[in-house]
């Protein structure tokens, strides 16, 4: 549904609007932001301030292993306590993943008549790092819109979706039966970055040894005191999704306790400057390339007469001269 | 393997003993350059100067699909042409892909006795724009290398490794039986960025709706001359990989009579020069970020009392002002 044509583009009204409940106003400025459109950064500022500190969870995944079915589970969990929860599903725009924004999202729409549930789709699309840019800035939205409790829900097949997951506080990683061996999770490095693992469609042949492979590896990991749990779900029955939620906020319980939570979130502050500050040199080699036609470095480099590398240090070199 | 400790580390007597033939070489430029290392653009500024231009063909789909089978059966179908062949293989370093490089890259290594035949690895990996990066480098080592004819194999489950698709003079697309229906397919983008379809696996049910649901879709672009053929495969027998090979053949003899190829290199090489300026303001960033202790932004944005985009302003307009 679009914005109606009526509603203010004033940063900070739409910032008190949808800091007062108004999801017309945040959905908004979720696009503002998204787009770069302007007032974006007025509004990120002022929302930043705003932010009341949400809990987010990270969900991430194989593509089909169940990520939006517990998702949805979790949100049913989460308002049976009468929290209020965001979800922000980014779905790749990869030309093999069509089926996740067409399938999956349909049964969230459930919720769509409970106020207390947004929904936000986001696409990874366009070039380099306009996933990352764009998903912290949703999220700053979220929180500054009063939503105690926020789920990222990222499919799990390219560092842009990892990225995000770091972005949350605890991250689920959900696996299925069958998913290759211990030795195999430990090389492509899901022990890491999982909080909580979850085995979903535990109604299939094979879900023991998976929950056993996962369990060994991961008691080998004594860095931390926290040992992240292994569970069982069949999501679409909705068994295990308690548990879930549960154990997800036992690992809450634990960074609060041990003084990480501040710690994480700070780390990710510091992340969120690097990849807004990526982003703004990457506005200005734009426009020095736009600019470049009369120069012709550029030319050179596509007559093959220069190659990509020395005319990047050249052209930089430059702009740094001339911009002082 | 290794290099040897004994291999000159000189960028310049480096790429001469590559553009000779030696392997060993080639390798250990391909690292360095992958990893920024000391001589690599000098390495790079030399290799480009002494390409010869190879044809370039890119391989991609889902995870799964079939793709090393059909690059081991099209090494095998241009070495019997006595033709030179390399392959760049992108692994993803997604937590949920370990198993491409495990295990179907084992059976290309039956080339590895094959002086013709050379095969690198490359893993996209690291942060924002990594894999676009390196990718370009290593493709134009193996050029300066000689090799005529490179095939770039990426999984297609990202825009990173669509990006690499786009490096590639031709695109072969693999799907397998049941792989959608033509609407989805059209949804997912696959039309745009395939010039030859492959589905593979064709001893399997569905064969025949696949390929008539895609080329129902494709006939319907009229956009330019060339209706992308669809094929069948069934790779691991060797069926249907000659006539791919000749299908590829084909786009190029068609790229060349339009007068496309040229345009094709060129706007490629424009996208590598974008894709380095970025890298190379990537670095300023980093660099500013790590001066900046004193200067007391970055605290500010992790203590909460700045946003991270309002900062990211701030320190490029300065970086600005101290740079002239």
């Amino acid at each position: 549904m679009l914005a109606p044509v009526g509603l203010s583009a004033d940063p900070a009204a739409l910032v008190a609007a949808a800091g007062a409940g108004d999801r017309r106003a945040l959905a908004r400025l979720i696009t503002i932001v998204e787009d770069d459109r302007p007032g974006a950064l007025e509004a990120l500022s002022l929302a930043d301030r705003s932010s009341r500190g949400a809990s987010r969870m990270g969900i991430t995944g194989a593509p089909g292993a169940g990520k939006s079915t517990i998702t949805d589970g979790l949100i049913s969990a989460i308002r049976r306590t009468g929290t209020d929860v965001a979800v922000l599903a980014v779905d790749p725009t990869s030309p093999f993943s069509g089926g996740a924004v067409l399938g999956d999202r349909v049964r969230m729409q459930d919720h769509v008549s409970d106020g207390g549930v947004f929904i936000r789709s986001m696409a990874s699309r366009g070039h380099l790092g306009g996933l990352s840019a764009a998903a912290p800035k949703a999220l700053t939205m979220l929180e500054a819109a009063g939503f105690p409790e926020i789920i990222v829900e990222t499919v799990g097949v390219g560092q842009d979706e990892v990225e995000i997951a770091e972005a949350a506080d605890t991250t689920v990683v959900v696996l299925n039966p069958g998913w290759g061996d211990g030795i195999q999770a430990a090389k492509a490095g899901i022990l890491e970055i999982g909080d909580v693992f979850v085995v979903n469609k535990a109604d299939r042949p094979g879900v023991r040894d998976t929950v056993a492979d996962l369990q060994g590896m991961l008691a080998m990991d004594e860095q931390t005191r926290w040992t992240p749990p292994v569970l069982t779900t069949v999501a679409h029955a909705g068994e295990g999704i308690d548990e879930l939620w549960g154990e997800v906020q036992r690992h809450r319980a634990y960074l609060i306790e041990e003084g990480l939570l501040q710690a994480r979130r700070r780390a990710r502050r510091r992340g969120e400057l690097e990849t807004a500050l990526v982003a703004a040199f990457r506005r200005s080699a734009r426009r020095v390339l736009a600019a470049d036609d009369g120069d012709g470095v550029a030319a050179l480099v596509e007559s093959g007469e220069m190659d990509p590398w020395t005319a990047a240090e050249l052209i930089l070199s430059r702009e740094r001269a001339s911009s002082g």
